[in-house]
């Protein structure tokens, strides 16, 4: 990182908002490699998580460079702690995705009856979430922010209503057990995506307000 | 916060220790709770995770108000940058264990044969890892950290045989398939704490080093 005396906040911010587009991607990648049972999808996958993995060691270090030389206080320091917290939570979607990956990877290799309906209807709301995660955080828009934990709740009735659907279908038939259980593993990898645009919606407020509203904080 | 001028290096330490000590402690609560079928085990979890979310924003802060009030530069802030690090990461492990604590309540319900004799010992494993992550941190014990990298990839093997062995049960009788579910996820999410304390692990190496092993650094 030659330019470390010159970081600014908003190289801070344009890195966080880089690495959610490269969330976005793997996650439309995993999806269509779902739908159209073709495997490059997931393989590209992976060479989208090395990127993100580059851009959070960027990341780390633009935010530590900041801190030592600029030595901010208040609501720059406030959210600046808030980047470290995100980037982490960026980092772990990718890893989710990774995990997709290998499950999908697995799934389009079986033979099965089983639909990816449901599953495409998660990745799409869980995509949304990752764009207005970071696009709170930008604008610190408090009302978006409020707006991602209520889809959160969705998100996680949707994961509920597949994994007792694959439970039924099992139950039918014992022979779709492995790719049953690829997609109830898929529904939690993306329920684990949405809990990590959560968590950034929750660092959003509390930078942007000083209001800690983790562990039910807001009353 | 009232102490927040005098919040100390020491004090951040002293915290993640504590938060560390609550975590094994769920962990313990849930394995007992699976072999001794008690439900009361579980509900003693919950408030486990509450004592976890409070020293999880105390730490918060107390990290934030260190950074406002020294402006550490070099050893100390990659050491603070680091404990913020951490503590997301120990309070995720309490989700794990609220997470394993609704589904072993659901497994205890259930009519089942099934053994839980593999998930007692990777619940020991992961026990260790988390105490041993804290150890390195503390000590700055590189040898311990490293050390951690490999217990993870054992605990890995460990939930997919687990997986597999759940797989097997199932086809032979679909009867078993919430009971086998419930503990493939309950391995799931004893991989998970196994993943934070790595991360963890990864955190002590960096701040004690300035090297970062993440993502395949360490060459």
């Amino acid at each position: 990182m030659e330019r470390s005396f010159q970081i600014q906040l908003d190289d801070i911010r344009r890195l966080l908002l880089s690495m959610g587009g490269l969330v976005e991607r793997a996650l439309e990648l995993v999806t269509t490699g779902l739908i159209e049972q073709d495997l490059q999808k997931f393989a590209a996958v992976f060479s989208i998580e090395e990127q993100i993995n580059r851009s959070h060691l960027q990341l780390d270090e633009a935010c530590t460079n900041y801190l030592a030389v600029q030595g901010p206080v208040a609501g720059d320091l406030r959210m600046v702690v808030s980047a470290i917290k995100i980037n982490v939570d960026l980092e772990r979607m990718g890893d989710q995705c990774i995990n997709m990956a290998h499950t999908g990877r697995d799934f389009v290799r079986r033979t099965t009856h089983l639909s990816v309906d449901e599953i495409r209807v998660m990745s799409r709301v869980a995509r949304e979430m990752v764009k207005e995660a970071l696009d709170s955080f930008v604008r610190r828009d408090m009302g978006l922010a409020q707006k991602i934990l209520v889809t959160d709740d969705e998100l996680d009735v949707r994961k509920q209503n597949i994994f007792e659907s694959m439970v039924g279908q099992i139950k039918l038939n014992a022979a779709d057990v492995e790719a049953g259980l690829d997609l109830i593993l898929i529904a939690r990898n993306l329920e684990r995506i949405g809990d990590h645009a959560t968590n950034i919606a929750e660092d959003v407020i509390y930078f942007s307000t000083g209001k800690d509203i983790r562990h039910g904080k807001y009353a």
